[in-house]
Order: C-alpha cells, then sequence, then structure tokens
C-alpha cells in the first residue's frame, strides 16, 4: 500500500524497542512531514553515535575516546566501583549526587534461560580490574536491577568478588519502600525487605 | 553527561512525536547496542524516504513517482473522490476494501487558532480539481477526522464545492458507535450521533 522506501522506514523504526506497527507509522509519517534538514539531522545523528561511541575501555560505560569521562574525570573516588547492568543505568545514579567513585558496567543481567552467562557479561573484567586496580579499591557497590535477574547477578558478584578479593568491602543497593510512597499500596515484597532492611534511628 | 553524540542524538530522537526524554534515552541505548549496519539501516531508511518519496501531483498523497500508486491505478473509479486530512488517513480507508475511488489529501485540518487557514491546505486543489476532472466526478466524501477540527473543514468544504460543483454528490462518514461498542460505555456525543444517524432496517 506503501512506496518501498516508506514501507522501509515503517520496518526500520519498527525495530526500535517498544514502537509497535502502529507508532513507527505515525513516526515515518512525521519525518516525511519535516524538512528534509530535520530528518536528516535525525539520520546523521545515529550514523555519528556509531562511528564515535564505544565502550570505556576501564569501566565499558559509553566513551567518545578511549575513557569514558568518568574514568577519565580525576576527581572522583577511584578506590569504590559502583557496578551497574546497563550503560544507562549510570545516568541515574549519577543524578543522585551521592556517588564520587566510578563504574563497571556488566552489559546485562544474568539470565541463563535466555542464554546469558557469566562470560557474556564483563564479570572477569571486573575481577581483573579490582585486584590490579590502583590505587586499591576499598568498595564495590552492586547497583543491578532489584529484580530476579539483577539479585541473582549481585548474589554472583558478592561471592566471586570474595574468592578473588576478600578484603574489599561489598555492598548492595538498600531495597525499601520508594520515598512518597503509601504503606497501603506498597507490595509485599518490596514492604518485606523494607522491614528486613529497617535501621535504627 | 553524555558524550556530546550521544546528546545529540537523545534530542534528535526526543523531536519525534509522542517520543519524550525518557524513551528518547532508551532509543538512544537501543541503538548504542546495536550493531552498525541495524542502526546505520535505520538512517538510511530516513535518508532515502526524504529523497525518494514528494507529494502525488494530482492527489497530494505520498508518491514516489509524479503520480501516487492510487492514481496512476487505472481500475480505481475517478468518478469518485474521498478527502482526508493527512497521507496516514489513506491506510485506514484502503484497509476496509470498500472504497474504490481516489483521495484528495489536505494536508491537515482548518484549525484558526493553530494559524491553520484555508490557503494552508490543497483546497483550491480539491476545487480545481473536480471542476475540470476527466471523466467528472460524481461523489466527494468528506472523510476529514470526527474531531473539531475535522467537522470545520467537512462543513467548509461542503459549502465550497456547492458553490464551485453544485451537481456533485458531497457526503460525510457516518458518525455512531463503533462496531463492538457497548451502550453503557458510549460517551454522549457518539450515541448522540449514532441516533441522529439512525438508520431503517
Amino acid at each position: 500500500m506503501f512506496a518501498p522506501p516508506v514501507q522501509n522506514l515503517i520496518a526500520e523504526l519498527g525495530r526500535l524497542p517498544g514502537i509497535g506497527q502502529r507508532t513507527a507509522q505515525r513516526l515515518a509519517f512525521h519525518l516525511l512531514r519535516v524538512s528534509p534538514e530535520e530528518a536528516g539531522a535525525l539520520a546523521d545523528a545515529i550514523r555519528e553515535v556509531k562511528e564515535r561511541i564505544g565502550a570505556c575501555e576501564v569501566c565499558f560505560n559509553l566513551a567518545d575516546a578511549a575513557r569514558c569521562r568518568i574514568c577519565a574525570d580525576e576527581r572522583r573516588d577511584g578506590g569504590l566501583i559502583c557496578v551497574v547492568e546497563e550503560p544507562g543505568d549510570v545516568i541515574p545514579v549519577e543524578r543522585t549526587h551521592e556517588f564520587a567513585g566510578r563504574y563497571h558496567v556488566l552489559g546485562g543481567a544474568l539470565s541463563p534461560i535466555d542464554g546469558v552467562d557469566p562470560e557474556h557479561l564483563r564479570i572477569d573484567e571486573l575481577y581483573a580490574r579490582v585486584v590490579s586496580a590502583e590505587p586499591p579499591i576499598r568498595e564495590v557497590v552492586l547497583a543491578t536491577n532489584p529484580t530476579t535477574t539483577g539479585e541473582a547477578t549481585a548474589l554472583h558478584l558478592a561471592e566471586g568478588l570474595r574468592e578473588c578479593a576478600p578484603e574489599i568491602t561489598v555492598t548492595r543497593l538498600a531495597s525499601g519502600l520508594p520515598i512518597g510512597a503509601d504503606l497501603e499500596y506498597a507490595d509485599e515484597v518490596t514492604l518485606g525487605r523494607a522491614l528486613v532492611g529497617r535501621r535504627v534511628l
């Protein structure tokens, strides 16, 4: 029903995550409507990001040089590493302004049913980093998601780190009620975690 | 917090309709993760669509030649024209398989508060087309959206067509309850339209 270039654009847009057939069509018609410059800017931005952005050689975060901005920043605390699943997880941690250390991006979470085993993640690279880091690493914060796969990954890493670097403190993000939440509507798992993790005031 | 090419891609994706900051970030990280070939295919599809797709010289639908596929199709009934707001509106009408005529794409709906006046739409082109068409046009179906602006546009066109081609029948899509709807949940405007437009069985 559409000319091949339009069909092709809809198909390519539909491959993006969370973009269904209808949204892809809507986006394609938008791109057909805007100026060639505006559409070209998006095409260029995609090309440029693939050409210029790679993985940081230290932490595997996104980087436009050998090292990412955080690894290259001398003011960051090299003795503290926050382990996250994806590059996108670095941003929410940074936004808290509560973390002054560096990162390690795993590239996912362990999920044997989906075929994601330890060798598919940057786990050996983490172990190699913690044993050889200079200045030495004091603490590794496991900030994988509070999901089944994220929890499994955190447990796996805690065990591995204890073996290869027993002197390093390994911590996990606290689980509990989100700020602003209402007890009445809290799910029992979250509330259970909040109880187990209760703190003395 | 991001390298400039990543920030730029997020900004460009965020200009798409219905794509907020968070979705733009998610799509950007997806594009960073996929192969250069897959990301390149999207960039190429955008470029190609802007280079190869223009407006049909007859109906202003999308076309990869001077005339769109529907205007170029000799089997379509040239005596029947369906007027729609946007090129994307042609597809749902085609999907019904109830319409064998040709189209006229206005390029929007009249909306004086948004600065869309008759001269911004392909209205004069419609009038010129109906008075000069060979074979002559028997009927114009006004298929603008059943919204305030779509209804206003339909009324404006009905009046204009009556003036320039009084012999042509001008019709409007029926409004009423959608198939599968439940009277209990129908809004009063739709139910009112369904009552006014009731048919003898």
